[in-house]
This record gives C-alpha cells, structure tokens and sequence, in this order.
C-alpha cells in the first residue's frame, strides 16, 4: 500500500518501470536490484530507491528487490485493476486505430462504444465494437456509465465536444486533439500531443537541443 | 541564437510555448508577459523567464516579450524551417492515421512514402502517399535520402526493422511501437509510448496519484 500520494512526476515514471518489470516476469527474472534497474531505465540508483518507498515494497540487502511484488504494486497503484469502462468519440483513422489498439485489454480496460456523426459510418463495426450515432451519446452514458472517454476528433470541435461529454458526466478524458481542453477541475484530462512529441524529435535532430 | 545547448527537459516544454504563442498570433497579441505566460501555461513565471534566457530573445521591463519574436526564435530551436522528410513504416490503422495527420505539413514536414509488406495494400494510396514494398526500402533510402522513419508498426517486429531502417542510413525514429528500441547512440528515438499514457490517466483516476 502507498504511503502517501505519489506525485505526478513518479506516476509519469512508474508506466515504464511497469513494463520493463514485466518483461522481467516473462524471462523469468524474479529478483533484480536498484543498480540493474537504474542502468536499464536510464534513472540513478538513488532514485529508483526513492520512487519505490512510494509503494510500500522493501528491497532487502544482498537480494534486491521481488519482482513480483513491486510488478504488482505498481500495476495498483497505476489502478490496472479496476476494470475501467471507455469510449471513443470519432471513428475517423484515429479513432479506428485505437480501436484496434490491443492495450486495453491487456491494462484491465474495456473499450465498449465508438460514437461519430457521420451518417457513413454510424451502424458499421471496427474491432467488434458498434459505431453509434454521437446524438445517442448521453442516453448511453446515463445507462452504461463508461469512466473515460476518448477524444479523436479534430481540434476545431475537441472544446465543445469535450464541454458536452462533461455535462453528460464524464470524469476523465483522454484527448488526442491538438487542443488544451478548458475543464472543470475534478476532470481528468490526459492529452497525447502527437505534434509535440514530433516537434522534440525535430528539436532533437537540429542538434540545437541536448539530446542526452 | 541560443547560446548554449537546451537541456532536454526545457526541449519539451518548447513545443506547448510554440503552440501557445502561435495561437495568441491568430488572436492578434503581439506582446505577451512572463505573468500572463505561467498562468497560461502552469509554469512559474521565473521558470518562464529562465527558459526563455536560452533562446537568446530577451523581455523589456513593462513591455513583456515581442510574441513574433519568440514565436519565431522557438520554431528555429524547433528545426521546424529545416523541411525534414519523413516516411511511414506500416500502413495499417496507426500508419493510415499518421499519413492523414496534418501535423506535419504545419511544422515542415513531407511524409512522402508509406512501406509495407502486405501484398493488399502495396500499391494503394493513404492521403495521396504511396503505400510501396518494404523490399524496396534501402533502395528508396539511398536515393530520397528520409531523415525521418515513423515506426507504425507491432512491437513484435520492432526491434528487427529499426536496426534494418538504420542499417539504411535512417538517423532518427519516431517510434510508436511499444518497446524501448535498443539502437546506435548516434540515431535519436522518441517514442510515443500510447499505454504508458493510458496507465498515467488510469493512475490519476484510481486517486493514487497526486493530479494537481
């Protein structure tokens, strides 16, 4: 159990850690140290320590830390237990790769409806799951309560769309438009700015930036 | 000119300052202050201050920052004047999307092949851009000389095709495939690592996390 809350610059870091003790787990690795860990995730020893007293899991002397245990841990923290119901909002290329995204299922997420407005594709099915038209949008969130939506559409509607999903109750979004969503405080919002990932990479290569 | 080199951990506050300062000229503001930027970008205004000393474009007491100026001294640090070429490796869902993602052409991108191994979609067209064999790759590198490949692509087959598109000549990655690509020090990768992501908004929303 964590102690305390852990700060948003630790939970940006435990995704990687998670993935990388899980591929411990499927070698077979069940112990491991902070020195090993800190060389494989390009972080200090001292950090690592200190990130891991956030979740309650004590390396012992001599053995490192199990595997196993901090794996675990993690996955409660990053709240890979609870079963989270999502949807996404647009079923244009985007909406349609995420779709067919395989991590949901793999985090403990279910992804149950796509909603669009086009008369084209409202009706059809990607990866199993129904197009629905978007107008039957807050009828289907009284009844089905999904915890996040996903936002793949265009930047030029993301605000309104975004206002109007948060009225019908949405409590956390995770948005793939270009946009800073202006919401209440108690929304949750995740942005996943593909052109500033691909602005540092640009950055990166003009060899103006240190790269290190 | 920046006078030294940007430590990477300002790199990537760079692309939301481009973004914001970039919309204030849509709205005609042509002079902005270290204030009104932290509270618009939830930065401190000192912080503000100090990234904004490595881009060599100074304040003026009780005028703030010429917006054009800085605008322009980002882009530059950016590298988005320096008209990178970038091809698509894999035209399924995420390829497709990528290829329709109009990003890139705003920041002085050309995405101008898509490569693939499916017999189905060699051939084929996404956004104008053609879908050609992946058998062709080292061949189409040497003449069009890509600076950029954007891997979109299963992570199973990640690890072989980077070291092949490197092995090509290809210096910098833009990798979507889920795995931390293991590559020569000289090529950059930046990963966009979507579940990593969908596990922070997932953390957020178990309260675990502090989200402010």
């Amino acid at each position: 159990m964590p102690q305390r809350l852990v700060p948003l610059v630790v939970i940006r870091r435990l995704p990687r850690y998670y993935r990388y003790l899980g591929e411990l787990l499927n070698n077979k690795v069940y112990r491991v140290s902070s020195t090993e860990l800190s060389e494989k995730m390009g972080v200090t020893a001292s950090q690592i320590r200190q990130d891991i007293n956030y979740f309650g899991v004590f390396g012992q002397q001599g053995y490192g830390y199990n595997v196993e245990h901090l794996h675990s841990a993690i996955g409660d923290i990053l709240g890979l237990n609870n079963g989270y119901k999502a949807v996404i909002i647009g079923a244009g290329n985007l909406g349609r790769a995420l779709a067919n995204y395989s991590g949901f299922s793999k985090r403990g997420f279910s992804v149950d409806a796509i909603f669009d407005v086009d008369e084209k594709v409202i009706g059809t099915k990607v990866s199993d799951i129904l197009v629905r038209p978007y107008s039957e949008f807050a009828e289907y969130t009284k009844k089905e309560k999904p915890d996040i939506a996903i936002l793949a559409i265009p930047k030029t509607s993301a605000s309104k769309v975004a206002e109007h999903l948060v009225s019908c109750g949405i409590k956390a979004l995770w948005n793939f438009a270009h946009i800073d969503l202006k919401l209440p405080d108690d929304v949750i919002v995740e942005n996943v700015h593909l052109s500033d990932s691909l602005m540092t990479l640009s950055c990166r290569m003009s060899k103006k930036g240190d790269t290190k």
